[in-house]
């Protein structure tokens, strides 16, 4: 099945918003073995629409459009789409029902256009949105299938897990399943010389590298008869996967190393502290994310400056003035000091440049960072390169990373990092 | 002029990455006063991405590819458009030096297909790339500009702004200016109603509203034939829509609110820290995000348990007991006493519920803001609906707003914040 997404809406032409619904609708379908070949955007605008659902139409066996299905004159993916289509569109009692119960249900006044959104085409499926006032639907004509979506990001991925996904599995014979297998402190290229003639030659169960801010995660997908078969098909290839990738492999199916950290630590009933320099509150946004995650992290410093390294959590500074704020051993000294005044099992302490700026004794992107245990202190000296962000973001990956290495038993400070 | 972006990679398709190029470049043309009419996205194939070439050709002025120029046998998009405009490829002596050199200056041996990069349209205009290896180029050709341009985020736009806009400015008369009114307090809707016949009737200066994660900005953009006659334009319409706006514009050209309010402390030789309990940290990473933001920042606590707001910032337990750790005092505690911890002149405190959970007595969304300033404290009750993201952006939006109103003389907590 070869499939094009067309997103309608100017607001993505004038940059003013990102694609992000083309990319997950791109995510679930590669999931479901579809193969996506197109993306398209094009403004509210009939005839221009036209035109490139005429090219989809020639092209695609399966176009999904998103956006334009709201309640304003903008709003025209329905009408453009029908006509293309040769189809009617019809008003929908249950939806029009549904849509003036939505409103009540808020206790605002529905104005008339919102009804608008019930018209449908003649004979379509309709894909209920229990997310918005917008339905979706989908038909088949002419050899094409068709399924139209609203485009707020949120109704439209929440739209495509609940009603497209179970739509196109039931047209489909068999099931599909995935699995992600996520890897920390590895390069992506390296991961993927090293498995490459393995991918190429495998068609079922597939297996494609993912690129994440800094991590990666390699995806395992079988089709089968039954959800039964492909979890077989695919339990020998992640245990292949894990013999050869060893420990850089930190779980399946986490969205996070920081989503392990949770999970290991919730198990053992255990708690975590936090002290932040350089990434200055990053650690504790990531965890605190996680809802439910006060069940084991108690918070954190966010020291800044070298006094309240001192004043907040009791760095020397003698050491500070000794051995410099970067360094190792202020690192140590953070990780342990918090885990402290907190009461935590386990402290976390990053100190380093993450630029634009240097301090002269380092280049941007000498990042140091320590785990503070009740058996002992870990530190890793990392050069992560440059750009902000990215130092940043990496430095939290590695602190949680050493977390997650101790927590399984694992040598936290591998020679690499030492 | 009628612009299409046409990216060229499988990645996209995938799912793997968004098209944040696209985004970015379409947000560029648009400060040019070029309309963007297609995106396109399409992957690593030939005679897929040739049909798309010949649609773009067919329709727009301007092409804009990004992607497909680097070094492995996958990157085919200057060979597939050289062909459809009938040049050759020709290898630039210059570029390929500058390549070598690129290696040389990292240590890396140069493998011979990195200059496959080296090969450009005959007769075009080379764009340098001093952000990576890839060249990219423009040319002219049957009544169609093209430009082509590296993927990676950070290459494509380094190259914009640097070796594109400089370009496309060069072909027309005048010069275009642009200024951003930044917007908190009054939701999208809103202010485009305000503004919505202002809007459509202006032509040069033209208004453009954008939506920001819960804030909004306007953005005026004037073409004249100087710099300074395009500025003289767009002077008295900020004034215009300063008086009509009203005191939710915390001004123009800044990123966000905290860097507003990052300035106003600055200009002031005063100081920051922060007291967080649902944001977890989020106020500390959006004010680290800015660089040189320790001469105003000295730091904060993530107490996200009710014994560490006790611990660490001596919030009172009897007032935690009393009044509910969601609750005005506890804000206020929180504020007051980080200010006072970490020497600072004002200090801000977030409690709340950011869901998905209860706690009972309130509902997910239920949210105090505190600051504590030289001469006072001031709170905000807020309700910020439901999503934990949304949630906690919005509250961290209200810190800063309190403190960059405290600091312009403005009201801290309107009425309907009261």
């Amino acid at each position: 099945m070869k499939a094009e997404i067309l997103s309608v809406g100017t607001e993505l032409l004038l940059g003013n918003t990102t694609n992000t619904d083309a990319r997950d609708i791109s995510e679930y379908l590669s999931q479901l073995g579809v193969n996506v070949y197109w993306h398209t955007v094009v403004g509210d605008n009939p005839a221009r629409l036209t035109e490139c659902v005429e090219i989809a139409k020639r092209r695609a066996d399966l176009i999904v459009t998103t956006g334009g299905l709201g309640p304003t004159c903008d709003d025209l993916t329905k009408q453009v789409l029908a006509e293309a289509f040769g189809l009617k569109l019809r008003f929908n009692e249950e939806e029009a029902a549904g849509i003036r119960a939505w409103f009540e249900g808020r206790g605002h006044p529905m104005t008339e256009n919102n009804l608008q959104q019930a018209y449908l085409p003649e004979g379509c499926t309709v894909l209920h949105n229990d997310w918005g006032t917008a339905p979706g639907c989908a038909f088949e004509k002419d050899g094409v299938r068709v399924v139209m979506l609203p485009g707020p990001p949120r109704e439209c991925r929440a739209m495509f897990v609940h009603r497209v996904m179970p739509y196109l599995r039931a047209l489909s014979e068999g099931e599909i399943v995935s699995h992600n297998l996520r890897i920390f402190g590895k390069g992506e290229s390296a991961v993927e010389a090293l498995l490459r003639d393995r991918m190429n030659a495998m068609t079922n169960p597939t297996l494609a590298p993912y690129a994440k801010e800094g991590e990666m995660l390699l995806r395992v997908t079988a089709k089968a008869a039954t959800r039964e078969a492909a979890e077989e098909m695919i339990r020998p290839v992640l245990d292949e996967l894990r013999a050869m990738l060893g420990d850089i492999v930190y779980g399946v199916d986490y969205e996070s190393l920081e989503e392990a950290v949770f999970e290991l630590l919730r198990e053992r009933g255990q708690t975590l502290a936090t002290a932040e320099s350089c990434t200055g509150g990053l650690l504790g946004k990531r965890l605190t994310d996680l809802p439910g995650v006060s069940a084991v992290y108690k918070g954190g410093a966010v020291v800044y400056t070298a006094e309240s390294k001192t004043q907040i959590l009791g760095v020397p500074a003698s050491l500070i003035e000794e051995k410099g704020v970067v360094s190792r051993e202020v690192a140590l000294s953070l990780a342990e000091n918090v885990r402290e005044r907190f009461g935590a099992d386990y402290g976390l302490g990053v100190t380093g440049l993450a630029g634009p700026d240097g301090d002269g004794a380092h280049p941007v992107g000498t990042v140091f960072v320590a785990l503070a245990a009740p058996e002992g202190s870990f530190v890793r000296a990392l050069q992560l390169g440059a750009g902000r962000e990215r130092v940043r973001t990496s430095a939290a990956h590695h602190a949680f990373d050493m977390l997650r290495r101790r927590l399984t038993g694992l040598e936290v400070v591998p020679e690499e990092y030492a």
